[in-house]
Formats: structure tokens, C-alpha cells, sequence
């Protein structure tokens, strides 16, 4: 997922109007890269070619741009798959704020490392690698310095896609539909050989932002745990927590992904109707619960499944960042209602291992990058079975 | 606190319904006095006297009324005194919905028994009693039997004035601005001599509303402890933060409030500023926090206060009930919020007696009936310091 660009905080805010007003003193955008300063760099800008939004159209198509130098403490990955997120079309959309254009999205990105740093001991050429959301944070923070990179204190997590960075050619981050990366090797995870490539991939969001909530839930084996909308973030939801030993329940408005969803494991699926009928037996029935529902909704009837005093999590992005709802159905619940964004990048490593140990896989389905558009349409229409995977040699 | 009509649970609003179809059949309210059916009853409608709001200009005036018969499991307190809740001025205005009219409101009522129907065992004649909130339910389903009446699962919570009543002369319950009530024995509780009248009354709402989150929070001695809020609620929350151990910050927007909030034993108050900068320091600093604004505001700043993964708790009433948020600053605190109405039975029998032997009294003003108008307009006006008493003899 990623942040709008009227909800970064106060400092990258700042920091993206001063890029954007030297933007104007420049002669074009690849005198960036000379970065004189800096003695240690590697000095030589990084070819790359992808599929970029060009416009706010939802439609992408293939583009060669630059990255910067390995630095010091980056690793060079060249990337064999990258996955496709929602959240890659809404933010290229511009539906959670105005772009820069031309950028790659892809936040579920992996491949193999081409390149090292001197100062990096985490990698060396030849490993496996991932990187998910963020690709880079000041890493002094207590969050931080606590495995929570992506809420970093001072502001400074850099997301992996269309955030300022003096750093890139192009003046922002450039995502993973790309035939290469360059990540500071903090960010880049490991992935172990008993995991495909491109069944690895989904799990850097996906995986990560469901894991993360199920995790800090608790739950106990036999608990009931709810998953509400069963898409590319859910399907993960609900093999994550069968595995964990919850006896899980799964909401969804899709018919045609009820035998899917029973072949996970689940203990219940629940149609949901429009009036919310289906959903009564359950009442107040659930340990904890997880929504994945990615727009705006009606919350109470989900909340009032979940037990007095339980947990509920909202991993969404609704419209407008904004949730509504009635307090008196929240009291009434006596549920308490949290958010999740994605996962520092420790849980992410962790994921990746429990699902290569555990046989968790997402489900999912190989496309070149000239069928990325259509995708792209399928994801919106809901009709993604569940995850996309983009195979990077054809870009 | 009530619940506005559109809110109530479906089987109530169904008996409403009914309720309000009836009317139109009867010759008058006077013949649902006659439940014939039922030689239990006492028999003896009761004249009462109070100030009704006769419709929704917020202004009150003396109304004479009949009570229903004391029922085998009811008793009649002559009312001593009764408290101005904030919203009794909001249901009587209408802005939780159409009321029905003339209505007497209060839910903050003490007195002394007067009658006892004969299945009664908890009170005698002569005791010290209290009602607050609620005056029945179905006192079978499990919320009602746990001690949670508030919380009925049959959506069977009478709420003390205002909501459809058919043992009642006025087809509505009607509440405690008022000369006397007839009420079943389960929901009046014990006063102890060790406490005045019209010291006990705001516990019966103010109180309970406050003390059960707080209980509910777990909190430990020398946690930090915020109240956001600082009027009839907010200072009972302070108080019995402080005397359960807290180190308690206090947020309020009334600087003239700081001198009397100091004198509670708090470690600070904070003059909260428009911009929130002086929140800032604050930022991740409180293990638990509750807001009794009753109206709504900016919550993400007050929830920003709260250490990761800790609660916050809402207890006010906005406009149309629903509370709008970001999602994302919900999720960058990592905050658990709940709401919370009232409180049960048992726990409000507790903090009678929690605040009778450890000190704990509101702040109070006492009034006469006529003077009930002016105090709502200070109410309003936050010019309350911090709990409006009437003296029941006036009316
Ligand atoms: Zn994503
Ligand atoms: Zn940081
Ligand atoms: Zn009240
Ligand atoms: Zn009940």
C-alpha cells in the first residue's frame, strides 16, 4: 500500500516541494544523478525498462528510465516477478492524490542480486531477494530501531513508488514492474530456496499486511477468526490463519469463490447478502476479525460478529482515508477497532519464512507485462483469482 | 445517554410502532392505565410533578403526570434530587430524533423509597435509592444476566425517559426531573448514608459512563491516564482516574478550567490550542486515554497521545452518532479505539459505593426547578461547574 500525497507527513511533504520547485532550475531530470558529493557512490546510473502510468488514465505501458548509482549500503536486484496490488491502481489512478508521472508501481517485487555495496554484509550477489512497500526510512528512530520502519518517527519512510528521493533519476521512487531495483539492503528481505520466485512475491504485501494484524491479534488455536473480504490481501488472511490454528470464518459478496475458499480449510464461508442476513448467526460469535475490504463500507455488521471486548482490524484504504461509523454500534459491539498498514520489515522476513516452512502459498496466476492493463481491469472488477504475478523477462 | 429512535434496535422500534398505532384506537392515554389482565398490580396510578419539555425549543416547564402502578417488582423513590446531563438538553431538542411530548427527562435521579410491590426484596421503605440510565430490560439474555443490562441482546433496554412504555400512563417512560418515579427494583441501586443526595446523583450517568471504561482499561498505578474533555463527565473521570492511581493528563479547551482541574490531583492539564501544537509533546505518551467530548471533533491528535497498541475510549454522543476518521492515522498509532455507553446494573451500584468510601464528589451546583432553563443554556454554553443539581422540593 501506499500513502497519498496529502497524507505524508509534514517532512516529506516539505521535502517533495523543494524537489518539485528545483525541478523547474534543472535542464532535465538526469543531471540528478550526478551526485559529486558523495565519493563513495558507485557513480553509474542504472538502465531499467518497465511499464509506467504516463497519466492518470489506469492504463500503462513500457518505458526505459534510470536508477540511481549502487550506493554504499544498496544491493542491485534484478527482478524476476513483480506482483499487482489494488493499491497499485489506485495510486496510479490518482484516487488517493495528484502523481507524478511517468512512475512504475509494484510493491510485491523479487529476484536475484546483481550488485552490492561495499558497506552491505546482508547480501552478496546471486541471493534471492524481496522488497515489499518501503525502501528506505532513517533507521535511528525508535520505531525504527524496532522493526517498525514503516512508521517511522520522523517521517522519513520512503515508500516504494512515486515518493520524493533526490537520489532516483527521476526524482521519485520507481516500483517493481521493472527489470531492476536498486533498495538500500535493509529493505530487501531474504527469500529462501523452498519458495518459488513467484509465489514469494505476493507475500511482501499481501502476505505482510494480513500477517502482521493476525500476529499482533494473538489468537489461540481453535479460536474463530473472521476474515472479511477474500481478495488478494484475504485469500492470504485465511491460509495465514488457518495455519496458525484458528478455526477461520470467511465473508465475501462473491458466490463464485465459495469452493475455492472451503478448499483452504475454513470452517465457515458466509456469503454476505445485502442486508446483512447472513451474517445474524454470527453475532457477537468471533475471537477476532480481520477486514481486507478495500473500500468504504458498512463496518457494523462485521464488528458486531466479533465478541465483547475483542479485536477488529481494518487493513483497508477506503476513499478519502476516511472511516464512518456509528459509535453507538461500536459501544454497543464493545469490540475495539484498529488499523493496520502493511509490517516492519523483521515481520516481513519472518512471513516469508513461515510461509516457505509452512507450504502457505498464494493463489496465483502468471501474465506477461503486455497483459498488465488487462489485469489491471480484472483486479477492479474483482475477478483476480487472487493474485496476478508479472514475469519480469517479458518486460 | 439515550438512544436517538432511528438507532433503536428493530424490536423496539417495532413495539413502538405498535405503541404508536394504538394511540389512535384509544379515547386516551388514561385507559392504558387499566392492564386488567394482570391482578398483581397494585391498581394505583401515582400523581407525579416535574418539568417536562413540551416541545423542542429546549425550554422546560412544570407538568403535572401520572406514574404507573407500583408493580409486584416495583419500587416508588420520592426523588430528592436530580442532575443535568448534557443529554437530556440533546434528546428534549431533538436532535437524536422525533420525541414524543410533553417528556421529563433526567437520569441522574436519588431519593428515598416510598413503596415496595410485593416481590421486592432488594429495598425497603425508607431506603436511600438511585436510577440512572435505564429502568427495565429482559433480564434473561446473557448481556442482561452478566450484569451488562445496557447492552440487552433482545434490544430490550428501557432507557429512562423518552422511549415507549405501554405500563405507562404517557405511553413513554418519563424521568427524574420530577417529584417521584416508580421503577423496577433491579435497576434502582443502594445510596449509602455516607454520601449526600445530591452528591450520589451524577454518579448515576456521569459516574457510570466514566467508571466503566476506566475499569475496563485495566490500568495500572502510575500509568498515565488521559481525559479529553474536562466538563460534568470529564471531572469524574479525572477524579476517579487519579484515585485509582493514575497519573492522569487532562486535555481540555477551557483555560479557565485549569486552576479547579489542578486542584484534582492531576499531573497536568493541557490547554488544547486549535493547531493541537500543544499536544505534540504528548505524542505516544499515555498508556490508555478517554475522550467525553460530546460532539464531534478531530480525533486523530487525541488518539496520536496514546502509547502503540494501547486503547482509547469514546464516550460522547455526536451529531447523528457516527465518528469519521483517518484510517491512516488510526493505523500510524496503532491505537485500539472503543466507544462506550453507560454501564451496567452491578458496576453502578460499584461506583456508588467506590466514590462513597473513597471520596470522590462531584463538583455540584444546586438549582430550583426554575432555574432549570438558565442551567441548560450554561450548559451548553460550557459555563457548567461541573454537575447542575435540582432540588427535587421545587418543583
Ligand atoms: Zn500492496
Ligand atoms: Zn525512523
Ligand atoms: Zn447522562
Ligand atoms: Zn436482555
Amino acid at each position: 500500500m501506499e500513502l497519498p500525497d496529502h497524507k505524508k507527513p509534514r517532512r516529506k511533504f516539505l521535502q517533495q516541494s523543494a524537489i518539485a520547485g528545483a525541478g523547474f532550475m534543472l535542464a532535465g531530470p538526469l543531471q540528478l544523478l550526478a551526485d559529486e558529493n558523495n565519493p563513495n557512490t558507485m557513480q553509474q546510473k542504472l538502465r531499467s525498462k518497465g511499464y509506467a502510468a504516463k497519466d492518470n488514465s489506469g492504463k500503462l505501458s513500457s518505458w526505459e528510465f534510470e536508477r540511481r548509482p549502487v550506493g554504499d549500503d544498496d544491493i542491485l536486484i534484478d527482478i524476476k516477478y513483480a506482483s499487482i496490488c489494488h493499491s497499485d491502481i489506485h495510486q496510479m489512478k490518482g484516487h488517493w492524490g495528484p502523481q507524478q508521472y511517468p512512475q512504475i508501481p509494484g510493491h510485491e517485487i523479487v529476484g536475484i542480486v546483481a550488485a552490492v555495496g561495499k558497506n552491505v554484509t546482508k547480501f552478496k550477489v546471486g541471493d534471492r531477494a524481496g522488497v515489499g512497500c518501503m525502501v528506505d526510512s532513517c533507521m535511528e528512530c525508535d520505531s525504527c530501531t524496532h522493526g517498525e520502519e514503516h512508521f517511522c518517527e520522523r517521517g522519513e519512510t520512503l515508500f516504494t513508488y512515486g515518493y520524493p528521493d533526490k537520489r532516483s533519476p527521476t526524482g521519485i521512487t520507481q516500483g517493481g514492474y521493472a527489470t531492476n531495483i536498486v533498495v538500500r539492503d535493509h529493505f530487501a528481505v531474504h527469500i529462501p530456496e523452498h519458495i518459488s520466485f513467484q509465489e514469494a512475491a505476493p507475500l511482501l504485501c499481501a502476505g505482510i499486511t494480513t500477517y502482521s494484524p493476525l500476529m499482533n491479534a494473538n489468537f489461540k488455536v481453535g479460536d474463530k477468526v473472521g476474515v472479511a473480504g477474500i481478495g488478494g490481501l484475504g485469500h492470504l488472511a485465511v491460509k495465514l490463519a488457518v495455519s496458525k490454528g484458528a478455526e477461520v470464518y470467511a465473508f465475501t459478496t462473491s458466490p463464485d469463490k465459495v469452493a475455492d475458499i472451503r478448499s483452504w480449510g475454513v470452517q465457515e464461508v458466509i456469503v454476505v447478502d445485502e442486508a446483512f442476513e447472513n451474517m445474524q448467526p454470527y453475532n457477537k460469535q468471533l475471537d477476532y476479525m480481520i477486514s481486507t475490504i478495500p473500500y468504504q463500507f458498512n463496518v457494523a455488521p462485521y464488528v458486531a460478529c466479533v465478541k465483547p471486548y475483542g479485536h477488529f482490524t481494518y487493513v483497508g484504504m477506503p476513499d478519502g482515508f476516511e472511516l464512518t461509523f456509528s459509535n453507538i454500534a461500536l459501544a454497543s459491539s464493545r469490540v475495539n477497532f484498529n488499523a493496520s498498514l502493511i509490517g516492519g520489515i523483521p515481520e516481513t522476513q519472518e512471513v516469508i519464512h513461515y510461509c516457505a516452512d509452512n507450504g502457505i502459498r498464494p493463489e496465483i496466476q502468471i501474465i506477461k507485462a503486455k497483459q498488465i492493463n488487462e489485469a489491471w481491469e480484472k483486479v477492479v472488477n474483482k475477478e483476480a483469482r487472487y493474485r496476478y504475478v508479472i514475469d519480469a523477462a517479458t518486460f
